[in-house]
């Protein structure tokens, strides 16, 4: 429970059923750093929010069931007008309500639905009712998101992390959101770069299938007015933590996944072919259906590497699977096929992939590719 | 059958059954024109081949069931020990003999069981066993590619071309492999760019999942001796459609594929820009599911091209799909969706999306991704 800021979470009619419309109130206007999908098309809350980026918040409004992106000018006119019907329930500036969506692509808000659910949300917004906020953002998620943290400064302070994703993008009922929400006064450009850097080491560091969203939002809210500077550090290292525990919470519940895959690059000259060479074992689909089955088969590993349009000595290469070293030099050490079997039939698989060239490193965090993710994404919409 | 052209195909024992040893014999010194992989990881038989690059060539070893890739300089070795016993009992040049591998990575050759199945492969030679070489290069190929042309220029000239794979890497047995033999005999330097584009325009504009094999080949095979270029024209025609026919088999072949999508970019500002978002709708995994679930999703698809790193203006975005218009100026048109899903339930879909800003186009096969897909990946290698 964070003083100041009330939750709720309703189900208006968006979604067949379930609650799917959440709704944040900050009791005095607070400060909120932002940061939006790179796809090139992007959800209509984005183009709307943007234009009041700096501005003094009161009110966040985020749905699940409709994505709200490629809407055209309609779109965000559907975003003015719920925020004027907000705006009055509330008595606050219309432009002091910040909106964000999730779901099907190209569909419009059922703007009058969302209008006569408002006056419920407002009534229903407690301190305590985040729990209920992080429910009404999910879509194909088979849990909501929350985390909480205590940091002590001049006085004790919360911070509140819900997310919702479950993976970078997933298609019908898609897109990754989180908010993180603090009784701590801190002004944005104090915190801009520790905050982008903590989405790079969170957020950035997760795939499920390799997928961007239109909607992709992570929205850090924090107090106005005097700012506690003796608690900064802290403030900081419980952001990125909270960022990090949302990302994991994701990638375990990334859609149809069994297992959750650790990919290390060790040994680069560069921090940047690390990553390239790390996001292509990622996403390539024959890495991930053999981690689903169990298939100790580094080839398909080395093969992505090769891939990943960096420069690769495959005869420097070494790498260990389950902490067993099965590659040596390019060339695979002998190994008992059915104990490594045994051993990759985990929750959890650790790669790690040693160029020996370096020493730079990266890391990332994917799932398995299963029968389940293609149940899930060929199901029909309706 | 083309005269002095033998082939021969037999089960030597690398694979537990069936046939997985193919042999070529060029009755004259022939010259071969080759591309490979573009993967940093290049299989045994490319490093090996490459040293011979421009020489004369009388004989080819085609093996499925081992990649001999990721095998160190004993893979090479391995082909030395091979191409010295094939060299003898055809009374030909070592370095004579050009080699192509498929199946999985990081395996020796098993060089005592090819060396003792040799003399069979040798015995079994015949200018109309182009069928039984085509047959013992396939993996998890459902059945074998073969195309037969035939042209006219100062006499009658035939062309056949061979390829297995199904998809642009299939991973435990992978790999694209394509062979082309002619008696017309045309030198290397007149048909050298005239190759390069007809693999541009075939093999390389078909994609099943995005990966790229560690032993992707083409070669092709020309007699040497007088050229006859009153036929150049027609010869460089018929070899784009054979090689434009053998990757639509490919494609149709593709692992697990139940259905070929083709993805048609128009109206882009530069060639590249529509290539690169043929090329990311085309691996996406949410618009594969779609097709898999005939889901009329265009949102997933209009996301992709957002994501594919190029400028795409979403408000003048047009989409068709099955020839209906569903997507004007980046918002939906009324469509009837049980009407849509029928027309998607087919073995092939039409995708084409126009960017309405210049008149650059790019088109590209894909399949969808399926259950069976996951199944074949996911099994284990023995």
């Amino acid at each position: 429970m964070i003083k100041g800021i009330k939750f709720s979470g309703i189900a208006s009619g968006i979604k067949p059923s379930g609650l799917d419309l959440g709704l944040v109130l900050f009791q005095e206007k607070t400060h909120v750093l932002s940061l939006y999908t790179s796809n090139r098309v992007k959800a209509a809350h984005i183009l709307y929010d943007r234009k009041y980026e700096g501005d003094p918040v009161r009110a966040l409004v985020v749905n699940s069931g409709c994505a709200n992106a490629c809407t055209g000018k309609e779109g965000i006119a559907d975003l003015e007008v719920i925020g004027e019907k907000l705006a009055k329930l509330l008595k606050i500036g219309r432009t002091e309500v910040l909106f964000a969506s999730t779901g099907v692509i190209g569909k419009r808000l059922p703007v009058d639905t969302i209008k006569s659910a408002l006056p419920v949300a407002v009534k229903s917004l407690r301190e305590g009712h985040a729990e209920d906020f992080a429910k009404a953002i999910i879509t194909t998620d088979t849990h909501h998101k929350l985390v909480k943290e205590t940091f002590k400064g001049k006085k004790d302070y919360s911070i509140i992390g819900v997310a919702k994703g479950s993976g970078m993008l997933n298609p019908n009922f898609a897109t990754m959101l989180a908010f993180v929400f603090t009784d701590y006064p801190i002004a944005p450009d104090a915190i801009r770069a520790a905050f982008r850097q903590a989405v790079t080491e969170s957020f950035e560091k997760i795939t499920v299938d390799g997928e961007c969203s239109t909607n992709d939002t992570v929205m850090l809210f924090t107090r106005r007015g005097e700012q506690d500077l003796s608690a900064l550090g802290e403030f900081k290292a419980k952001l990125r933590s909270v960022l990090k525990d949302l990302a994991i919470m994701l990638i375990r519940d990334g859609e149809g996944a069994t297992k959750v895959a650790h990919i290390m690059i060790k040994g680069a000259r560069k921090k940047e072919t690390a990553e390239k060479i790390a996001r292509r074992i990622a996403i390539s689909p024959l890495v991930k259906t053999a981690f689903f089955g169990s298939d100790p088969n580094w080839g398909r590993i080395i093969c992505a590497a090769g891939d990943a349009g960096v420069p690769v000595e495959p005869a420097k290469v070494d790498i260990t699977l389950q902490d067993q070293e099965i590659v040596k030099a390019g060339v695979e050490l002998p190994f008992d096929e059915e104990k490594m079997k045994r051993m990759m039939n985990k929750n959890e698989i650790a790669v790690v992939v040693n160029l020996n060239e370096g020493k730079a490193v990266f890391d990332i965090y994917t799932t398995d590719l299963t029968f389940d993710y293609v149940k899930i994404n060929a199901s029909y919409r309706s």
